[in-house]
Order: structure tokens, then sequence, then C-alpha cells
């Protein structure tokens, strides 16, 4: 029986990730919890819990290895797969994300946006085809696709992702400002930038309240 | 003495703050946390633990004044401020972010953008005017600025978050992929979207492991 790994441990993974490509391309060829923890300001502890989720990875007296523990994490992550995304409303967002070549370099490849303006038919952003959103079924008959991307307004969104679905996909990455009512098997990545906002002004807020304390 | 509340739970409260909103605008005055519970997807009871941290809101046998609690909610987030932004970044992402008009209606104004691009100069989004990246500390003399949202690359993200520190900026909203290292007195809210389409490629593994499994 594999134990559940919980949605922190896995929020806290891309991190990792990040640090150990970092250091790879520093050359750095092994690590010791502490030195990692120095560099990532989380606990020693904290790292060896996370990782003994997926197995350990660590020697006693050796520390972690770089290469080993970034491509582990790597495949934990699925990056070892390549993901086809399509962008479904190709407005600033939707072209932004296509823009992004960084996505490519971590495996996940857009391969078509879809709009429903007319004034977008034909055009193509970094060489990637915008499609009117009446070909969407048709595309995803003749293409592989593993994520969806949602970047319109939230009164559609439920309708388009139901579609997707209809049509096979099953992972949604939804920036609609809604939670989407999707059946158990559709895995939802929600990115909800006013909700981001409004943390960032509730800790202004309480910033502002500890430092009138101080006075 | 104020309790500390944990960023988990204010991470939920932009989400009670949505669905009251949208229970105000369907004329909805009252709500037991029952109901809200079946509406929003979480127990009952963590509606009570999250709002008893503020204090309750809630009367026995009543319920939750829509209303009340929608601005007593708004309140704890600092929406009853208006917040400036600019936004340092002017490619495709941060012209998105100006083009947001939802974020204005929760306060959040975007006074400005910012770039280096000479190709950008004097152009404007939404009305909002693109000013070279060196006018920076002027244009901070003579703004409030509570917000700066980071659009430009990761190696670049450091110095200019330095830089908007200096001149007084003591919130940042960080979309560049890196961890920026500020004093403890400066909030900062991360955006890291590769994060976000990793935990989305883990889960996806995760689902395709559970399918096999059943089969």
């Amino acid at each position: 029986m594999e134990k559940e790994i919980s949605q922190a441990v896995i929020r806290r993974m891309p991190r990792y990730y990040r640090y150990l490509g970092e250091m790879l391309e520093e050359g750095v060829e092994r690590i010791s919890s502490n030195e990692l923890s120095s560099r990532m300001n989380v606990t020693a502890s904290q790292i060896r819990q996370d990782l003994n989720n997926f197995g350990g990875f660590g020697q006693q007296g050796y520390g972690y290895n770089v290469k080993f523990l970034y491509e582990e994490i790597g495949k934990i992550l699925g990056l070892n797969q390549k993901h086809n995304i399509i962008v479904v409303g190709a407005g600033n967002l939707g072209q932004a994300l296509a823009n992004y070549v960084k996505f490519e370099k971590l495996g996940f490849v857009i391969i078509a946006l879809f709009d429903v303006n007319p004034a977008l038919v034909g055009k193509e952003i970094r060489g990637i085809k915008i499609h009117m959103l009446d070909e969407l079924e048709e595309f995803l008959k003749e293409h592989e696709v593993d994520i969806a991307a949602l970047t319109m307004p939230k009164s559609k969104a439920d309708a388009i992702a139901n579609r997707l679905v209809d049509s096979g996909v099953h992972a949604i990455w939804n920036f609609a400002h809604v939670d989407l009512e999707l059946t158990e098997d559709v895995v939802v990545e929600n990115v909800h930038l006013s909700d981001s906002l409004m943390q960032l002004s509730y800790n202004i807020v309480k910033n502002q309240k500890e430092k009138e304390k101080d006075k």
C-alpha cells in the first residue's frame, strides 16, 4: 500500500527541484541536508521528512547526490514525461503563457490556443496557432492533449471545462476565478490571482498593525 | 495579545469572500454554516474554526448575516483600503495584469508599468502608462505605491526588488521564479507558475497510477 502524500509536501517539491537545478548548474555534486537547509531556508528535519515520503534518497554521512536527487524529484513530479498543453482563452494572459519558453524546458509544451474572438483567427504566438473555439472537439480528436489551461472569464469556464473533460482532457490548469465542478478523476490546479493579491493585502495590513504596536 | 493567525487560514479567506460576494449578488441575506459548508464544499466545523480566528461573526440559531460577514472579511483582507500597484516588467504577463479590470473592483489599482524595452516608451495599456525603468525612483518619490508586481526575468528580480524596497515599497507580488532575499518587514507573495504546473503534473501521474491499479 502506498501512503497518501499530502499536497503540502507536494507543494514544496517544485522548490526543491528548482534549488537542485541551480546547484547542478553551479557544479555542486553533493550536499548535506544541513547545507540544503540553509540554502533553502527550511529546517533540515523538514527536508528529511519531506524526502522520506518518497523513500529518502540520502545516505548517512554522505548527504544527497544532487544530480540523482534532482532527477528523482523530477520523476516524482512527472517531469520525465512530455505534457501537451492547450490554452483556452488567447487574451493577454493566454498569450503570456504561450510566450513562456520556460515551461517547455520542463516538458510542458503548448501546442495550440483557442479563443472565440474572430479577430484572432489564424494568428500565431511564437509559432503556436490560435484556433477558434468551435474547432476544439475536432482538435482534441486529432491531438493528444494532457492539460488545458483555462484563461477565459469565469462565466464560461465551467461549460468549457466540461467540454474538455468530455473530449478526454483530464487535467485543468484553471486561471478563471471560479471553483470548477468536475468529476473526481479530473485533476484541477487553480491559479487565482485575485486571491493571491488579497493574501498580500492581508499581510500588508498585518505588517502595518505590528509597526504601529512597535512605536 | 492577538493570536497569530496561520497563513493556511488566510489562504482560505479570499474564497469565503468570493462565495459571500456571489450570495450577496443573488440576494441571499443570511446563511447557516451548514448551507455555507455545502456550497463551498468544506466542513461546517472548518468554517466555524476559520471564522472564530477573527471573533466568530455567527449567531446561534441564526447563522451568518451575509452582507456583514462579507464586509468583515473584506476588512480582514484589507479590501477597505485602496492599494496602488506598479507593475515592473511590461511584457505579456505585465500587460495581462494591467488589463485585469477585476483587480480594480477589489481596490487594487495599477497606476503604472515599467520596462527596460525602449520600444515600449510612451505606450499605454488601458490608459496606464509604461515608463522606462530608470524613472522608477523618481516615480516612487512622487506617487504613493503600496505594491509592486514583478514580472521580469528572475535574473533581474532581486536587484529590482531591492531598489523598490529602498524607495519605500514594502509589498512585492512576485511572479519571477526566484525566492527574493529581502528584509523581514517586506511582505512577499509569490506566484510561481512553473511550480503550479509541476503540482498539476504530479497529480496527473498520481491519477494515472490509481487508474492502473483499479484495472
